[in-house]
């Protein structure tokens, strides 16, 4: 398992079992070759887990075949049905048992798998996962957060919500920060993290009535719940060192997230035009090959594949439907580390007793800021 | 004058006598000095240019003493009182009168400047030409429009609203839609400009209820306003061919321009790490110098430094807060570029008419269609 994207020790350390993970094979822009070499890969680079893979089975068997060993660990779940790109979320849920997606949380229902994996549909894995699994007690909106490249020590912030839900009220986005801050805790090793509250100025009197009131309530529950509120951020700090995880409503968390990926995306043609210009340029290009690969590797979309869905009874790592399988490796990798963390019982207690706490007054706030230290004490 | 930036070649051709910019020398973060030097480099390239500028009388008279001839093209208007970043646009509103600021846009309210340039606090820039120029008729909401680097012949995409106001229902984004259409054929020489909404995914049936509103008004007004509707964009087409003219209301349009530009510089900052790794990658990026500095003037926010106020009887020019005399000469000369196309009347001309069809029906379209052809007509 690598340890250069996700720096916290704990991570690392195996549960003692096997992990299992879910994965839809279909899906995804590049089909189910795609899921399965990705598979391949992560089960070369830990030989801890075990995949129960939903799809068209014999389909299913043949790319596995195409793979040295890999059927040992895998078990196929048929399913002929697929959910497009184009489907509604509202259609799936209705008629989506069948599909590979339906049957890849329900695995994480029964308790066969640990978490789930999906390259589909983001909007319909997610109407999906709130039918079958269930929001958490005191959770009214889940999240999807997801991992920015940033100046942090740990290489990374977070940012919530990305696209589950278009609308977030201050409760909601109070609870977008209580959410991130225990998986920037859990999974990335920050002690006690920084949570910016996004708008279009840093200054108070700036933006939406609703994002002052947010900032109250965070702001009040900051103590308890061992995090640091640090105010509004704006745009600009997507990658900033001042913050750690960032709070928004999903319709402006997606529009952020897409918008900076496309500029990456922008640069790195404009600097490949740059290098291609002349034969000194392509000499030049050579030479810096390596540092070249390195700035790729920095801001590759694929080594920070996945966005996790937070607020269900259950894990579930949505990662990019154009991943190819180092992509899909990277999701997996993701989703194993989050269940050898014991995230999930860490975010449930936190929120559990955050509502608790709410509801009862301030003298349960001694427990409540005991739920997710990254420790190693019992689970739930 | 560069023909780079801009290639309509009507905005190259001069309007026969010279053009008067108003110029706010304070509110920058950069100070006076900044704002002078770029006034310098901005009549250097260009002799038609006559400049009022305002600000502390001796401290202008000192500065401007220190560029040789340029005290002959300017002149100045004494104002003590300067707009601070942190000032709330209400209180500007309120107690403005004696600023550098107030005295800018009042010289465009006079007819002595054709435009105004400003590099201070933009929500108290915004709030004082809407109360001394007052709206456009037809207007609700006035909007900043910015260019935007893209994969089209014209090298630029053009986003508004970026911040004038963070609400905008349907019939506001249906303005933005007829501003930005008038502003891309006016300013970027595109015949029919490809209009875009903002929002998180390209289907029909996704995102707020009154975006769905929006498009089917834009959609109707397409053929009588002679643009295209193309439908949903996400924060991944800033930069993409397929558009022109990116609609949003400012909340969003801000996030989006600010984690663009966000993502841009730490992209930059990684390439320079990348360069600065090793020997070998030092030797390469000497080498490479050249193709390199084509790089960063490709992704160089101050060549494309002004933002648009749109809507307003007048045009202003929102240059960058961090602008250096560098970024003060580009806005001075995209405010000269709008005064020589005639941008301000035929705007104008667009929303009135507009405004007029939509009250007296489809028989007015005819007329309406030639409001802002970029041809050699009368103005207004």
């Amino acid at each position: 398992m690598s340890s250069v994207e996700l720096k916290n020790p704990a991570l690392t350390s195996s549960s003692g079992g096997s992990v299992v993970v879910s994965v839809d094979a279909m899906g995804g822009d590049r089909g189910p070759t795609a899921v399965i070499s990705g598979i391949a890969e992560s089960a070369a680079e830990n030989p801890d887990i075990r995949y129960i893979v939903h799809g068209p089975q014999a389909e299913l068997e043949r790319l596995i075949a195409q793979h040295s060993g890999l059927s040992a660990r895998c078990t196929i779940r048929d399913a002929a049905g697929v959910v497009t790109m184009s489907d509604k979320p509202s259609q799936v849920v209705r008629n989506g048992d069948g599909t590979s997606m339906w049957s890849t949380i329900d695995s994480v229902r029964t308790h066969e798998a640990s978490v789930a994996v999906s390259c589909g549909n983001t909007g319909a894995l997610m109407a999906l996962s709130m039918i079958r699994l269930r929001k958490l007690p005191g959770v009214n909106r889940p999240a999807i957060a997801c991992l920015w490249p940033s100046r942090n020590p740990q290489g990374f912030n977070i940012m919530l919500d990305v696209g589950a839900d278009i609308r977030a009220d201050a409760p909601d986005l109070l609870q977008y920060a209580l959410m991130g801050s225990a998986y920037c805790r859990n999974g990335l090793g920050v002690e006690r993290p920084r949570i910016g509250l996004m708008n279009v100025g840093t200054e108070e009197h700036k933006g939406k009535a609703e994002l002052k009131l947010a900032g109250e309530l965070i702001s009040k529950a900051a103590a308890d719940a061992n995090f640091e509120y640090i105010g509004f951020v704006e745009g600009g700090d997507l990658a900033s060192s001042k913050v750690d995880v960032i709070v928004m409503d999903g319709f402006t968390g997606n529009i952020a997230l897409k918008a900076g990926e496309g500029t990456a995306k922008l640069v790195g043609e404009f600097l490949k035009d740059a290098f291609s210009n002349s034969i000194l340029s392509k000499f030049a290009a050579l030479l810096a090959m390596t540092s070249l690969k390195r700035l790729q590797r920095r801001i590759d979309p694929r080594r920070v594949n996945g966005g996790v869905f937070l607020g269900l009874n259950g894990t579930v790592v949505k990662s990019h439907g154009s991943a190819d399988s180092t992509g899909v490796a990277a999701a997996i990798r993701l989703a194993v580390q989050l269940v050898q963390s014991g995230f999930q019982d860490r975010l449930a207690a936190r929120v559990a007793q955050s509502a608790t706490s709410i509801e009862d007054g301030p003298e349960q706030s001694a427990t409540a800021q005991q739920a997710d230290q990254p420790v190693s004490e019992n689970k739930a």
